[in-house]
C-alpha cells in the first residue's frame, strides 16, 4: 500500500477532524437537546419561494443558461441586486467589486490562499470562527491576537518576522459573530483600519450575520467605514464577506465578497482554476428569491430568533450559578458563556451528553491558541422556548455540580 | 492605496487569465463559427427531467433538507448510485471511497492542495487538459513529461530533486482526453501504473469524458486496473475524477473522486474547512436524475456527439491541406490538429476570427512547457453538421494561406 502520508503535502498535517461537525452528529439523537450546532432553522426557510424560483428557472428560455457552465465572477443580475443592498448599507460599488462564492467559508479559503505563505501571520480575535481558523490553517500561518487595543504595529511586525513570515491580513467578524455573538465597536472597527492601515495589509471582515439585528441601531461595516475614509471603494483595504446562508438558505452554498478590483480579479482567477464558478442555477434561483422576499424572510428569522435569544438569556438568568458570565447579543445566533473558575467546557461536555442529555460546543476550538477551556458556545437557532428553557436548566444543573467540584 | 502585489502569496503570481475564457466570450459573436468551447450543448441537457428533480426535492419532506447544510463527503443515496455504476465498469467500491465534489475541477484543485508543496514535480501528458494545469499551479509545482515509455523511474526522481521538490503523482486523462480526443491503451494505462509503482506515488485519473464513448470496447479504467493488481480498492494507488458535466449538466457543479480511503477521508477535511459542502439540492436532484435517465441521456449525447465527429473528420479530410494531421477520437468532444511546419496556431486564429470568422483553441496553452505552436484544439460538440461543413471549410482555406506563406 502507498505510504500516503510521505507524499502528502506537509499543509496535509494541519488538515483535522472538526470538534463542531462532528458534533453536529449529535443532533440525531432525539432526547438530546443540542445548542451545539451553528446552522439556521430549517423551518424558517422560504421553501415555496425556492419552488417557485427551480421551476420558473427551469420553465423556457432560461433553463438551458441555467444547467450550463458560467462566468467564474458569478451571475450578473445577482452581483446587480448585490450592488443595489450594499448601497443601502453605504457601500458605493460596482457589480465587478462583487464576487459570488459557493458559500463565505470558500471566501475565507480563498482569501487564505491569495495572502498566505507559509509562516506568515493572520491576525484574529481569542476566539474567532473555528471555520476561518480551519480554512487559513491550509496555508499554514501562524496566528496572532487582534486585540483592539494595547499592541502596536511594531510588535505585530517584529513576531510575524521572528516567526519567518509577514502580517498579512486582520480577519474578524463584525456583528454578532460565531462564536461569542458580539459585535465590534465603531471605535474599534476604527482601530483595526488603522492598525492595517499601519501595517499595510488588508482587512478581511465576515459579515455572515449582518442581517440578524434584533434591536439598537446597525453599526456601519468596516467596509463602509473604509470607504467614508478613502473617498471610493478601489482604495480601501477592506474585503467584506457576504453569505445568503443565514438569510435565505445554506443548502445552495452561495455567498459573495466585496472589495477593490485587484483583490476580485484575483479571486476569479482563482476560482476559475480552483471550481470555475459557482452553480449556476443556484445563483439563479438566489437572485430570483431575493429580488422578491428578501426583506420579507429577514424580518420573519429576526423575530424568531429573538423570541428565542430572549429565552435563553432569561434561563440563563435564572439556572446559572454564580460566577458564570455570558454575552447579550443584539442579534445572531450564539450566546458566548464563561464559566466559574476551574471548569473545563470540555469535560463538562462529556456529562452534558452522558447525563443530562444537553449538547454545545466547547470553547476552546475557537482560540487560535487553544486557550479559553472555561468557555463554551450557545446556539439558539434551532430550539424552540420550551426546549431552551429545559435544556438551559439541565446545563445550569451540571456547571453547578461541576462548580461545586472544582471549588 | 494597498500594494496588494506586495501583500499576496507568491502563489497568486502564477493566477493568470484563461486562454480558453477569453475565447469563450467569442461564442457571443453570431456570425463566427466556433469550434473553441469545451463545454456540452445546452440543448441536449435533460432539462424536464431536472425540473421534475428539483419540484419533488423541494415538494414534501425532504425540501428542509435540500436546503440545509450537509455533510462534506457528500448525499448518501447519490453515493450509493454511483457505487453501484463504478461496479459496473470493474471498480468495486463502498460509499466511503466516494467523495462529492463542485465539479472535477475541483476535485483536480483539492489534489493538488493534497499533494503538491512548492517545487514538487507533477507528471502530466504533453499535451494536457488546461484546467489540471491552472489548478496545480496554485500549489507552484513543476512539470515532468509523462510519456508512455523511453522515461526511468529514476530519471524523474533524479529531475525532480534538482528542481528541489519529489515527484507527487502522474495526472491524465484516460478516454478521449481534452484537447486531443485520445485514449490511452490499455498497454500504456498499466505501464503509467507501474512507474507509479515505481516512484511511490499516486495516479490521478481523469475520467470526465468516459461515458461518451462512440464505438471500440471500453477500455477498464486505471483504477479498475490498479484493483485488479492489487485485490482492492484501499491497496491501489489510483484516484479517480469523474463527473456529472458532460453527462447530464455542468451548471449544477457535481462531480465526484473515488479512491482509497485515505484519500477520501483527507478530501472530506480539505473540503469541510474549503467550502464545507457541495450544494445540498444540487446533489439531490443530481441523484434524482441520475436514477431515473442517465441511461438514456448519455445514449442521445452519443449519438448526437458521434455525428458532429463523423461530420468533422469528413469535412477536415476534404479541405485540409497536405500536412495537416489530426487525431480520430472514439468518442468525446475533441480532434486536435497539428498544422504543416512553420503554421502558428495562435496567428492562425488572430486571422480566423477577423478574416474567416472561425474560432478554435491554439493548442500552445495545454502544453507545461509551451510548446506545440503548431497544433490546436477543434470541438464539435455544440455546432451543427451544417456549421462544421461550412467552419471547417473556412478553416482549412486559411491553413492552406498560412502553409503557403510558411513555405
Amino acid at each position: 500500500m502507498l505510504a500516503w502520508n510521505h507524499v502528502f503535502a506537509s499543509r496535509a498535517s494541519r488538515m483535522r477532524a472538526s470538534e463542531i461537525r462532528e458534533l453536529l452528529k449529535l443532533l440525531d439523537q432525539p432526547d438530546i437537546i443540542s445548542f451545539a450546532g451553528g446552522i439556521p432553522d430549517p423551518k424558517l426557510f422560504p421553501a415555496e419561494a425556492f419552488k417557485q424560483a427551480y421551476a420558473e428557472t427551469l420553465n423556457g428560455g432560461e433553463a438551458m443558461a441555467a444547467l450550463q457552465y458560467s462566468v467564474s465572477e458569478g451571475y450578473a443580475p445577482l452581483r446587480q441586486w448585490l450592488q443595489q443592498e450594499m448601497g443601502r448599507i453605504g457601500i458605493e460599488c460596482e457589480p465587478d467589486n462583487i464576487f459570488i462564492t459557493s458559500g463565505s467559508q470558500q471566501a475565507l479559503d480563498y482569501l487564505g490562499k491569495l495572502f498566505l505563505s507559509p509562516d506568515d501571520t493572520a491576525l484574529v480575535t481569542w476566539p474567532t470562527y473555528l471555520g476561518a481558523l480551519q480554512a487559513f490553517n491550509a496555508y499554514e500561518p501562524h496566528y496572532d491576537q487582534l486585540g483592539f487595543a494595547n499592541r502596536t504595529p511594531e510588535s505585530y511586525r517584529s513576531l510575524a518576522q521572528s516567526r519567518g513570515g509577514d502580517v498579512k491580513f486582520a480577519y474578524l467578524s463584525s456583528d454578532f459573530a460565531n462564536p461569542t455573538g458580539q459585535t465590534v465597536s465603531l471605535e474599534e472597527r476604527e482601530r483595526v483600519l488603522s492598525l492595517a492601515r499601519e501595517l499595510d495589509i488588508p482587512v478581511i471582515e465576515d459579515a455572515a450575520y449582518q442581517h440578524l439585528r434584533f434591536e439598537g441601531a446597525p453599526l456601519s461595516s468596516i467596509l463602509a467605514l473604509d470607504i467614508a475614509r478613502s473617498g471610493t471603494i478601489e482604495e480601501t483595504r477592506t474585503i467584506y464577506c457576504g453569505s445568503f446562508s443565514k438569510t435565505l438558505a445554506p443548502g445552495l452554498r452561495v455567498g459573495y465578497v466585496v472589495a477593490a478590483k485587484p483583490v476580485i480579479q484575483k479571486l476569479v482567477l482563482m476560482k476559475q482554476a480552483a471550481d470555475l464558478h459557482s452553480s449556476t442555477i443556484n445563483q439563479m434561483a438566489i437572485a430570483h428569491v431575493a429580488e422578491r422576499h428578501f426583506q420579507a424572510q429577514i424580518e420573519k428569522i429576526r423575530t424568531t430568533y429573538m423570541a428565542r435569544r430572549d429565552a435563553m438569556l432569561d434561563a440563563l438568568s435564572r439556572h446559572m450559578p454564580v460566577g458564570a458570565r455570558w454575552t447579550k447579543p443584539e442579534g445572531g445566533m450564539f450566546i458566548w458563556v464563561t464559566l466559574p473558575d476551574g471548569v473545563d467546557g470540555a469535560d463538562l461536555l462529556q456529562n452534558a451528553i452522558s447525563m443530562e442529555k444537553v449538547a454545545f460546543v466547547p470553547g476552546q476550538a475557537f482560540f487560535a491558541d487553544k486557550s479559553g477551556t472555561n468557555t463554551l458556545r450557545l446556539s439558539y437557532s434551532c430550539a424552540n422556548e420550551t426546549a431552551i428553557e429545559e435544556g438551559i436548566a439541565r446545563l445550569g444543573r451540571l456547571v453547578k455540580r461541576h462548580t461545586q467540584n472544582a471549588a
